[in-house]
């Protein structure tokens, strides 16, 4: 049970957006510019990043969601979601998704566990600047989103099918408006 | 030395929103509305547990910022901040701030740390939902801002002037507008 009167029927982080509307609208839009925005990295790939990061945060709804948009984008081999999760480094991956996912976790853990060695092996794969900069902002941001959704204890159902329909629907119009209706 | 070339001259979170404007819009607004916009918690009240959950993550620029716009709202006993930081049970606060500040800590540790005790402890102090939801998203945003000042390697200058000056400004105009000028 929710530990404050959230609106019922709505999953997860959608019930703390209709709760406190002023806030989600900022939530909303960093998470468009992030993960749906114009970026080198792919749709797909910061999709995974923060399935991962929300892996290892515990976070149930954010791993399932963020994990349903990253195989909506990676249609032709959506089993990468869970290799990623479960280890990331013997993922068929690029080897700069590898690096950035090494600084994904080491921003989960605490901005001080970021290292040089690990910036700069991301840089040796072809990372640039602006990507090292999104990787270190996208876990950081789901540092936060995990910890509201389970904060407050959100209803976060166990139903695959919710998630896939909310994957794609993330992963084709983004993160502005509602992807379920109550 | 910064992990990535941010524009020099600007100390910490404000580094890397003159590096990403995209970004340090949405971040901006959010901050604006938990610690600056209207709420029955008071902005002084607001910023301590912004002040409280930087300092739990050992953020040096966030807490000093935070603790000195919170002792600009605080003006008649700005030692209140240092008192927070070290053991709020013990500082000279109202019994709702310190429950408050109690689910804080537990948000910083993870969002699943929070337990029903600590909520109904918030509520027989007079906490409302509304006051648990903004605390619970104050201490969970501040895990992504920390972790992003951090996880840069920006530049956060021991310079109390420079802070109080930074304070000032926040508590007066919140977090819309640069606070600094590089």
């Amino acid at each position: 049970m929710p530990h404050i009167s959230l609106p019922e029927g709505l999953p997860g982080i959608s019930s703390g957006f209709a709760f406190r509307p002023e806030t989600a609208k900022p939530m909303r839009e960093l998470a468009h510019v992030l993960l749906h925005g114009p970026n080198t990295l792919s749709p797909g790939e910061r999709e995974l990043i923060a399935t991962y990061v929300s892996s290892q945060n515990d976070c149930y709804f954010c791993q399932s969601s963020h994990g349903a948009a990253a195989a909506a984008h990676l249609a032709q081999n959506p089993a990468i979601v869970e290799l990623v999760k479960h280890d990331f480094l013997d993922a068929p991956i690029s080897d700069k998704l590898k690096a950035l996912l090494a600084i994904a976790g080491q921003v989960q853990q605490g901005g001080k566990h970021v290292t040089t060695q690990a910036v700069d092996a991301a840089r040796k794969q072809g990372a640039t600047d602006l990507e090292i900069h999104d990787t270190v902002l996208i876990a950081a941001a789901f540092c936060m989103y995990n910890r509201y959704v389970d904060g407050l204890a959100t209803w976060q159902p166990q139903d695959r099918a919710m998630y896939a329909s909310m994957g794609e629907h993330l992963a084709t119009y983004g993160y502005l408006t509602p992807s379920l209706k109550s």
